[in-house]
């Protein structure tokens, strides 16, 4: 099997070395950087536009582990689109093509009748959407997960005792948040999952405009020692139903399965019609996104059809 | 689709309730009982032997939901067997034949190219052993697992103060608990579940005999009392590596992700060199079994191949 990356950074890196620790028939035919196309890996880049690309190389899959531009979601929505006219299938680590186009880029993928794989942009490597392909047919009322672990280990953090700003440096230290880590805190990252999430347990078409979302940088120290003092625990919650998408802190109780959902791990629990269950495991880190992609890519050549 | 059911007892009627509500395109032709074939379903039973059934009937699926017999897996044994000669694929909700026969039966339903299904034998409803379908090629070094209800919400009452014959008659008047409840307790159940989710995500070929186990009918009162005062909580844990399977109560800390599994809550982390995964949910009720089984033949029907 043939793939072709979009981007090349440290996530695409994990994906090539997990493809050769595992000794898998796949070949990585090689990779779009922003200055051109690189083919074969370690190669010099040359000007090659993203169509020319994939008709030269004829990749039987498209990975796209490239930044997110959460303004369009170019390049890669256009790549997407290019990829499935040729019966490419696309397996994405990115979200912002899913959290602005989910519905134009799945309707396309169906109508050429090629597979569209994005386990890593949820959870990583942890099944949350892919959860989905073993529970069929099941009536899904509610999602609430914690979709961020940047703001997760700075609630868990303040929940200890230290403040915002002690709690973000230490993030930081420990390499669990960016030097900018705007998009974690304000919610935004969270509300990008969630849309991705409830398209595909609800079977909607909702894009991250619909979901109302605000972050952790007000909460207040205080407020957060006296939930603790009323054993409370402040939490990021991203929740959906059929009818709202919305992230937000919120102190929960001990019985709540997010409760005990700590430091940089992920935790999504979906109520059902028959049952709830609850999933968790670590949300982030590259070789975790690398095996996100690696298991789509495995479920894909082994002829599953979508589920979602 | 055609389905055939193996036993009619409260999961059999479960199931076919739910693919009424479901208005699915399966009908259910027929069922054997203790006295005989019925078919079709509220008809009279006839003398008829499984094979014979079969052939007359030809259906898709044989679904078993009969009663576990430990002692060789029988009818069930041979009515799979039979079943996979004739490309029938097989789903059931019964234990025993693969607690005991795992390999024989899985080789089997290979050599002829059919499917089999047994999501319901381990938690119910809750991905437990599915839950492998999706996370191909990692590779699992330990499981651990609180796979039974009935003892679960017995060690929870303990752990609030309530003696074990106190905790068990709760349990019962509440009906998580059997009359007879001696194979919960004394941990049986629990090997069982134990054998089946190794041999998923070991690819091993281990039976019930293999297990070292043991249950909580005497577990101390004084004990669990010292343990609650050191900030532990007794769980009867089932825990698989590749060179060892056992059940036994373990007093767990607070940070261990199955401490927070109380009462009929099922709970399994799989430990993996990429990341752990926890996951948990009710494990019982003719419901979620039923429920188990749909989500099998939803899987097989869209044509996924075996993972195991």
């Amino acid at each position: 099997m043939k793939v072709l990356l979009l981007g090349y950074g440290n996530v695409g890196k994990a994906f090539v070395e997990l493809l050769r620790e595992n000794q898998l028939n796949v070949k990585v035919v090689g990779a779009f950087k922003r200055g051109g196309l690189v083919a074969p890996l370690g190669g010099e880049e040359k000007a090659v536009e993203i169509e020319k690309g994939l008709e030269q190389l004829s990749p039987d899959v498209l990975v796209d582990v490239s930044s997110p531009n959460y303004v369009n979601g170019e390049p890669s929505v256009s790549a997407y689109l290019e990829a499935f006219k040729r019966g490419i299938h696309v397996i994405t680590a990115n979200k912002a093509p899913l959290a602005l186009k989910f519905g134009e880029i799945l309707d396309e993928a169906r109508k050429r009748k090629a597979s569209l794989g994005f386990q890593a942009t949820v959870m990583s490597g942890v099944p949350s959407v892919n959860l989905r392909r073993v529970l069929p047919a099941l009536k899904v009322y509610e999602l609430r997960g914690i979709l961020n672990g940047t703001t997760n280990y700075i609630l868990s953090k303040m929940h200890d005792g230290l403040s915002f700003d002690q709690a973000l440096k230490e993030a930081q230290e420990q390499g669990f948040a960016e030097p900018d880590p705007t998009l974690d805190v304000n919610g935004f990252d969270s509300a990008a999952k969630l849309t991705i999430l409830a398209n595909v347990y609800f079977g909607c078409r909702k894009s991250i405009k619909d979901v109302r979302f605000s972050g952790i940088e007000h909460i207040d120290f205080s407020e957060v020692g006296r939930w603790r003092n009323e054993g409370l625990k402040p939490k990021l919650v991203a929740k959906a139903s059929r009818s709202e998408l919305r992230v937000s802190v919120e102190a929960l109780t001990r019985n709540d399965p997010l409760y005990h959902v700590d430091g940089v791990t992920n935790g999504l629990l979906i109520r059902t019609d028959i049952q709830d269950i609850f999933i968790s495991g670590p949300g982030a880190g590259p070789k975790r996104a690398a095996y996100g992609i690696l298991s789509d890519l495995l479920i894909i050549s082994s002829g599953q059809s979508i589920e979602f």
